[in-house]
């Protein structure tokens, strides 16, 4: 795989490609509290529902091994205080809570163990979230395949690739997949406004690993959907509602809008820890909206005029109805989505009991 | 009206705003000579159709003035040939040829009369164009009125405001006249990339104007729709087919997807030179394409990968069927757009031959 390592987990301490300096400056910093991981995450310098779902779970390592207290209640009580801690650093992406909630959910399962083995087994815990990641992605990838035609282009909105995952990525892993088998596959990406992961990170990642792209505005997609340029429209998600609506990053609704009316398939690509059964429906997803100066100045630069009013939610909704698959690496999910996310989650329930 | 102003004619000099300097630098160019004119619709420092046409105008005065043979036959060969080669700074806009052709054929039409004479009669009628240019938008602006309620809330996309023509605008004439007469209605700007024309223009000129603007990524068109914040999408125009079709700035296609997927109604507001009646459909008007780098560069800073292939068309075309009428200082037309445009044309020209 041609692309740059997105986090590393090496002598206790949590490496990170610092995202928010790419394209043009490529910087690793590391990590050794769970504080900063939280910064890390509220600033973007990780990002991507998959990425921070792990670098998380290293965070939660972090404090594990910081935690003074060598008695199981006052161990477990400060290690679910920092998790809600580090929960709310980005509200979106359920991924985050995930992550958290397992690594919180195994140093539970420990009532007697000693505390110094307890934090051995999140070690372990949060490296087997990291490399099952890896293995979800390319079956996600594999699952894409099986969707698209050789010569086949997608476009892609802000960035589900390797830069937001372990490795692959979740919408983009297909076209490593393909490049890896010899088949040709193009993209089209949206840059991708306000923070522009479509140019600094997916237009970045897929050039230098020699995958075919091309970079448009967003408000471009209706122009190359309307010449026929456009095969199938791929993102990722950063949440998966019981009926099938998915949170994505700001823009997707318009895409997934134009998609459809162009005729386009619309393929959501998720791991199943995105889908929260605990949401019936998108409009319970809490959308963030950040700092209005994302909008107003580029790398420090005033281009609005000072004082403008703005509104910048960071996600938007976009409704199951507008989607053709979601693709996960358990399987394609199709509609009706209800029914359907019902039935594979009560399979994987199965399967995780079995063990 | 509180708005600076876009162009000045004065001692025989066409004094610009430089709009590539907007919001944050103020400044004025001085133009002595076509070549400057072309240059500066070229760089856009003046930009915007109707601002365009009023320009080259004054452009045409300016190389009447500078021709050197005071022969009639002589003369008129000169002004064609630099009208021909003015012509071709920018394609779409049809304002462009439209003025240059008005120029032409006032010029025309005095064989015989001594060239200094046509001299200022060419100088009378940029003027004139300069003068109807601020009528009809004021016209256009009462039209638009009259299709909305007081606290309504438009979307614009780009910047069809008083810096797009020689005051008031055509999309945003409505603002002005609304707050003439302190009806209250409030704007969202689509920032519009990639030369951002919203931000650094409609938002600028709005705010300074004290009218209520809220500056948004063109992604997030389709959330604030979805939220019923937006009673009308109201935009310029750079050419009208005989069809209806129309020609806009990038991205405005898409507005009129998702407009018509709300059920917002879509107004095109633009002055009758706009309509190209030798146009059949929106596939004949010419789409220029602009250097990649307004993509990957802001403010001469690179937001993407060196290299990188990019896509870059400056104009899309929104199909008849995707607008709900187009407002022209001589009335509302409605679909049909074919028989509407006709008849409206028609009456135009029986009130032309009537002077």
């Amino acid at each position: 795989l041609n692309a740059l390592i997105t986090l590393r987990w090496q002598d206790r301490q949590l490496i990170l490609l610092d995202q928010t300096r790419l394209p043009n400056h490529i910087e690793y910093l590391t990590l050794t509290t769970i504080e900063q991981v939280r910064d890390a995450i509220r600033t973007m310098v990780v990002r991507g529902a998959p990425a921070i779902g792990v670098a998380a779970g290293y965070g939660m390592v972090l404090v594990a091994n910081a935690i003074a207290d060598d008695n199981y209640p006052g161990f477990i009580q400060e290690l679910e205080s920092a998790g809600a801690d580090l929960a709310l650093a980005r509200p979106t992406a359920v991924n985050l809570a995930w992550a958290i909630n397992r690594m919180l959910g195994r140093a539970r399962a420990q009532v007697g163990t000693p505390v110094a083995l307890i934090r051995q087994l999140l070690e372990q815990e949060a490296i087997a979230i990291h490399q099952e990641d890896i293995t979800i992605n390319r079956a996600i990838g594999e699952n894409l395949l099986s969707l698209l035609q050789p010569g086949n282009t997608i476009l892609t909105h802000c960035n589900a690739g390797a830069l937001a995952t372990s490795a692959y990525g979740t919408a983009l892993s297909v076209l490593y997949l393909a490049q890896e088998r010899g088949i040709s596959l193009q993209a089209y990406a949206d840059e991708t406004r306000p923070r522009l992961q479509g140019a600094r990170l997916t237009a970045f990642e897929l050039h230098q690993a020699g995958i075919d792209v091309t970079l448009i505005s967003d408000n471009m997609a209706a122009v190359v959907m309307a010449q026929g340029k456009i095969d199938a429209v791929i993102v990722g998600c950063d949440r998966i509602a019981a009926n099938g609506d998915t949170a994505n990053k700001i823009g997707t609704y318009s895409v997934s809008i134009l998609a459809r009316h162009f005729g386009i398939p619309l393929y959501i690509a998720a791991p199943t820890p995105t889908i929260d059964t605990n949401c019936p429906s998108g409009s319970c997803i809490p959308i963030e909206e950040r700092d209005g100066e994302e909008i107003t100045r580029i790398n420090g630069e005033l281009i609005a005029p000072l004082g403008i009013k703005t509104y910048n939610p960071s996600f938007d909704v976009t409704p199951a109805e507008n989607i053709t698959a979601i693709v996960t690496e358990r399987g394609i999910i199709y509609p009706p989505f209800q029914d359907n996310i019902q039935r594979l989650m009560a399979t994987e329930l199965m399967a995780t009991e079995r063990l």
